[in-house]
């Protein structure tokens, strides 16, 4: 019997496979399941749903990033917390690069998993703002740090994802330089 | 028979009492209609479905935002370009006001009204990304400063409407002048 971790990976890829294949709204998590040789139920033991199985890196984002957050000096300011937060999940970031292409793709032509995606960035934001709250930072300035930083992270993210020309620290740093330039601009 | 304009506020107001009064997914269309004291096939001539009669404001917004940044100096950098737009709103704000806190409640408490919402959100920051480039500004900076300056344009909106100390001029100079410091903290 495959390991768990293993299951939830081969519905990953089986769906992507699929929505790429057919399209998403012609596929059903029972040809999902089928591909991935598992049963229908088993397939939502894992997901909630039809989206949510393209939605996996959002989560261990959010958990890698809360991890992160706590071992940040203290005396950073807002955006420098956050950046160093995002420094620390360059593995995670590596781990979902093969995928990340065609999950783009997919996710851009399907407006149900375009609004699934805005909605996860926006429960990721919140977490981070409620993140620094903890920290001391008001609710205000944490909200708009949490935007500006999150903006920020996913163009260095993509970038790296798409071009890779550089380490995704550097593509990182470029980004937080670019945020200062404009802000003093 | 009254006036197009004054059909589609009865509309909205309307949708926003019904969603108010039993909840967004138990009011149907036709009862936001009967309501407005208009038919069913009105409604859809100008709602394309249930959630769009919330959202006539983001469609005023990205003509009104359009308009403005035609006027913008083209020596500002990219977020003074936005900030001089979106002082231009004011008014339109203003007109939404006695709606926004209502509004705001039911989208808060709805999932399916706040995916719609920042699918809005998302579009709108597109839009000023391309007029940014339209101003000669590249790409990647341009959607930078549309999102940083989208995210400071709502935090001085949802404070001007919601307590509404000072006018709303002042309310964006602080957002931004908080943006300046987070970046160069």
């Amino acid at each position: 019997m495959p390991r768990k971790g293993d299951v939830r990976a081969r519905l990953q890829e089986a769906a992507l496979d699929l929505y790429g294949e057919r399209g998403f709204e012609k596929t059903t998590t029972a040809q999902i399941a089928e591909r991935a040789s598992v049963t229908e139920r088993t397939y939502f033991r894992h997901f909630a749903d039809k989206r949510e199985v393209l939605f996996d890196r959002e989560a261990k984002l959010d958990a890698a990033l809360t991890r992160a957050m706590v071992d940040v000096p203290s005396e950073l300011g807002p955006l420098s917390a956050l950046r160093r937060a995002f420094l620390a999940v360059e593995g995670l970031l590596a781990e979902n690069r093969s995928v990340a292409g065609p999950r783009h793709a997919v996710i851009e032509r399907t407006p149900a998993l375009r609004e699934r995606e805005l909605a996860k960035v926006a429960a990721l934001t919140h977490k981070l703002a409620a993140l620094l709250q903890g920290r001391g930072v008001a609710a205000q300035p944490a909200m708009l740090a949490a935007q500006v930083g999150m903006a920020a992270f996913t163009q260095a993210a993509v970038r790296w994802l798409e071009a890779s020309e550089q380490p995704f620290a550097a593509e990182l740093e470029e980004a937080f330089d670019a945020l200062r330039r404009l802000a003093a601009s």
